[in-house]
């Protein structure tokens, strides 16, 4: 395999061997192909797209990079959840334990939040003595005997991929249906869980801007995944508005808690219900939705999901104090409140700006190195569609001193538009 | 400059401003911005193509990453001629001499061969003694005495080109007209020429295969050359066949040698003329082409272009003894004939195929680092339209040994089409 021949035949449009796919991803894992024709091969691929026998290839290629978990023999269906991202999105959260009271194991690993995306990594490190980093025996333990445990992305699960992301971060070839698939997928894959469902965001906030291109990539990861022999579903949701009343980290697993007791925003506690029944059905423990979620909301209500999730942490080596006392989370050293200038209806509240005065705030990394202030953020958020008067609260403003929080008002401001009566 | 914001503006069909492409460029000269970012700027180049003032300031960046020859108030007109490559392309032999007779002083700086294409600089370094490695004072000194002087690129010569000349070879991203023009064009305007004359050539044997392609370079290059204050004009010429009766070193030494003697296969004779009489016409010493073609072929009738070929050698300190006696160039171990199998009229000779029989002979190099054979090669030349009988020699197959030389004769037969007479 001569790399630039590679190249050259995807320049061209051409289709792609499974060898050559294989050895390219090989050779630039282990060093033999440098970067600059990895990054040459990218961009082509950019242009030319991949069918979706070469996507799979090149997931499966990613994913053997590196360990492979198994769950083969496992006494339950094995599933899991991936979300492209949004603003708080705590989604996982309640999602890992209420799949386990439908029979399912979720062996889940997560990412951490970069931009104005949070990562559920980042949350559950806001409960005091949490470990993210357990090995791979004990991350099994943990599913064995609580059904779900969710830790951080190691090195050795699809080395090339954490190689290739870096690569495309810098070189402009980050948005390519095949190469996010198969960015997304190799991990998921070498986590071992047979049933795969993704929350494909879409919307201002979102990294896929428009219906079509999430539709697009929902249709690839499900393909992918299922030509690479695992059961699928995909959901496309919008990522316009923040979900939730909450976006931060703390404040999230507060709200996170509050739904898995039955209580919670509307809006969370439908998506968490949406998706765990997707993967019921998909798993095949729940004959069809309707019976899922009548089962799954019952589960949030009368505090099974939460028991669940109460073990977990447990086993992870965290306090669950948090969960029946939540100033025992991260408490911020300041909260101010944005107050609506008119009375009216909330029309619009944006995700995207949200986002960024989170990040401000401190609760969001510019960078990877940057460290995230747990308890920053905002909460009591007001939803599209609720009345507010002039003078009420739109939203508070949390962070580590009132000046930052402050700085941020007018940008929160400006991100909740309050249309005035008539 | 963020490198990854122009590479994503160019991904995006963006044009790319003056400071952007100029920092691009020096940061790639200097190392600051890594192959990988280069690469993937040059694969969204390939695809999206550049304005010509995007190919003019990307061209002037390059060309101003080293050095600059001058030859202001030069007492008479200086000009260059560039060819894009081919088999048995001997032309700058004779063209520099010529172009002296015509009034003009032609500072000339070749490369070598690579692949199937031959490079001028071997061909001189076949002439004992004649060293194209001059320095700069040299190489004036040699132009201001004789004319005309022929050397070999220098590392201080826009080294920004040499740089991702070679990414661009092993990463896919070569057939770009921006791309092409700018690496052809910085070298020859670094050279500081005011007359720059462009022969693309144009068939199988050619880096453009179609016409339209040459085309497009073709005028990519002149309107280049203008926008950056040089005088230009381009000849699309045919590399279907090769140029002449000879290809490899020596052995087109002797061809060139023949030619500037009034004798010469009349392709070489007749291509010569045309693009030195372009050159002239173009930086205005002729009046028009006919009147310097006329003049042209009786300066080689007459001897006067071998007296200024003749200087030129001495001045670089060549032995000019080969130029009565052409045995003085490197003779091959074995010379074996190429006989036609049946008699008729030849109606291809296939420069692909030759150049192939070349590089297999010794003539050529597959890699950069490889040797030349200097007395390897072709000669005796069969030429389209000519009458061949049954047994009568095609070619000549120039070799270090019998076993070489013979090892080339399959491929050298089927070179050569003779369709059988009626």
């Amino acid at each position: 395999m001569v790399p630039q021949w590679v190249i050259e035949k995807k320049r061209d449009g051409g289709v792609l061997d499974e060898s050559e796919i294989r050895s390219f991803i090989h050779g630039f894992t282990v060093g033999d192909i440098p970067e600059y024709q990895m990054s040459a091969l990218a961009m082509a691929i950019y242009f030319r797209g991949m069918t979706d026998e070469e996507t799979a290839v090149l997931t499966d290629a990613m994913m053997r990079s590196g360990d492979l978990l198994s769950f083969e023999n496992w006494p339950c269906p094995t599933a899991d959840k991936h979300s492209t991202g949004g603003i708080g999105d705590k989604i996982s959260l309640m999602l890992a334990p209420l799949a386990v009271t439908a029979g399912l194991a979720v062996p889940m690993i997560s990412g951490r939040g970069l931009g104005i995306t949070g990562g559920t990594l980042d949350k559950l490190e806001s409960i005091s003595g949490y470990n993210t980093r357990l090995d791979v025996d004990a991350f099994k333990r943990v599913v064995s005997e609580v059904g779900c445990s969710i830790i951080g992305q190691t090195d050795r699960l699809a080395p090339a991929d954490k190689k290739l992301y870096a690569l495309r971060d810098v070189t402009g070839t980050v948005p390519s249906v095949p190469l996010i698939t198969a960015s997304i997928m190799s991990k998921k894959l070498a986590e071992g869980a047979q049933t795969l469902v993704f929350d494909v965001k879409c919307g201002r906030a979102a990294f896929m801007r428009t219906p079509e291109d999430a539709r697009k990539l929902a249709d690839s990861l499900c393909r992918v995944g299922r030509a690479l022999g695992r059961k699928t579903d995909a959901l496309i949701t919008d990522m316009n508005r923040p979900l939730g009343r909450t976006a931060g980290n703390a404040v999230e697993v507060r709200e996170a808690v509050e739904t898995l007791r039955g209580a919670g925003p509307q809006d969370t506690r439908d998506l968490t219900v949406e998706l765990t029944a997707r993967m019921a059905v998909t798993a095949g423990t729940y004959p069809d939705l309707e019976q899922a979620k009548v089962a799954l909301y019952a589960k949030l209500d009368d505090g099974s999901a939460l028991e669940v999730f109460r073990r977990m942490v447990v086993a992870q080596g965290g306090d669950p104090a948090f969960i029946d006392h939540s100033e025992c989370l991260p408490q911020p050293g300041a909260a101010v409140e944005v107050s609506a200038e008119n009375g009216g209806k909330v029309t619009d509240v944006d995700a995207e700006a949200i986002g960024r005065v989170v990040l401000r705030l401190g609760g969001g990394r510019q960078q990877v190195t940057d460290t995230i202030d747990p308890a920053a953020g905002v909460d009591r958020l007001v939803q599209v569609g609720e009345q507010v008067e002039a003078g009420q609260p739109l939203m508070r403003l949390l962070a580590r001193d009132r000046a930052t929080a402050e700085s941020c008002l007018p940008a929160a401001r400006a991100a909740v538009t309050v249309q005035a009566d008539e």
